[in-house]
């Protein structure tokens, strides 16, 4: 079992972005962020449920299969599940649609506890719970039964795992662009890469693809 | 003639490290900072005067050598000359030692003007002037006959070339180490991509090399 990260963030190492609006509640940023992750095959089957065989199959598409790869649990923050959209309506299921792509159980992170898990026919379910990092980790490697462990966002979520020294694979897509606000991944992340083999590879798109192992 | 930018940093955009001390004057981290760089067969000819033909030879070397091809002429800030470590000693003739490895014209930003140019034996000269990027460039240009001209450092000064639009070639080696702190090259950077084509290339020694052209 492995406890693993996906993020894309961009050159100057930011993971979110700042130019979202009321008519644009994505932002361009964010586009520009993903671009190459949201063109990959894998993407379009997996996320957007396009069976057309369409978008790209080359090296970001190797890391997107690997990011579905193997996968037995999640963690992610309540941030990304989308509990600060509708906090207090008891009907609202997240903002992964029908069908979130996760297809496994995930752990979302909240201080809003007791809060009743949700389940969708595609074998996404989500629980709630508030814990620390490891106390999360344990949950969810039982749940994972022997798979990887993912943790998947936010930044912040992400950071809390790593200073603690709970991630054995850490992948970045990195976007040629410089962002200049935002989170940053790498903040209080000083000597990460001490136990870790840093290794990068540059795809098609001019996404650089990192991946510390350890 | 293109204007021409080369710099180490961190995986986090650090170009300056922070852990000097009295008994380790560059520190423990400048070391891990210029590692693969200083490796190169270029540097120990170039720079250490090291004939013996040792060092490596591969992705960094190449742009090592590419680092030195074709400059006519250089652009530093008094820091990377050494101008303030004795300020007020005429006969300081910077800490490149006796044999400085830009066998050019260097002109070095100062407001400490007028200041007496300083001339070594292997071509290089070192000339002093309180100007605007624009209008060193203009000097250094000039000087450079054709050739590039190279903006040296340190990066604050690279960022004042940048921001204003001055530079056609950017190129920094990634060090894949987190540094936390420091002078960060991206900072106010934000958008810089727009107008060049940037591409990467990662070394054997797990340098990420990145191209910004236009």
């Amino acid at each position: 079992m492995s406890v693993r990260v996906d993020l894309n963030i961009s050159l100057d190492g930011y993971a979110t972005t700042t130019d979202q609006t009321p008519e644009n509640p994505f932002g361009d940023d964010w586009s520009r962020l993903v671009e190459a992750y949201v063109a990959t095959r894998t993407f379009r089957e997996r996320v957007l449920h396009d069976a057309s065989g369409e978008g790209t199959t080359g090296v970001d598409d190797a890391h997107a299969q690997a990011y579905f790869a193997d996968v037995g649990a999640e963690i992610m923050g309540a941030g990304m599940f989308g509990l600060h959209n509708f906090p207090d309506d008891p009907d609202w299921r997240g903002w992964w649609g029908d069908e979130p792509p996760f297809r496994i159980p995930v752990f979302v992170l909240t201080r809003r506890v007791p809060h009743p898990s949700i389940e969708f026919d595609n074998g996404t379910t989500f629980h709630f719970l508030s814990a620390t990092p490891r106390e999360a980790l344990a949950r969810a490697a039982e749940a994972a039964d022997g798979r990887d462990v993912r943790i998947g966002g936010g930044p912040t979520v992400v950071r809390d795992f790593l200073r603690e020294g709970l991630v054995d694979h850490l992948h970045v897509g990195i976007a040629p662009i410089l962002l200049g606000r935002g989170i940053n991944l790498w903040e209080g992340l000083r000597g990460l890469e001490s136990g870790y083999d840093v290794t990068a590879e540059t795809a098609e798109s001019g996404t650089i693809h990192l991946s510390w192992r350890r």
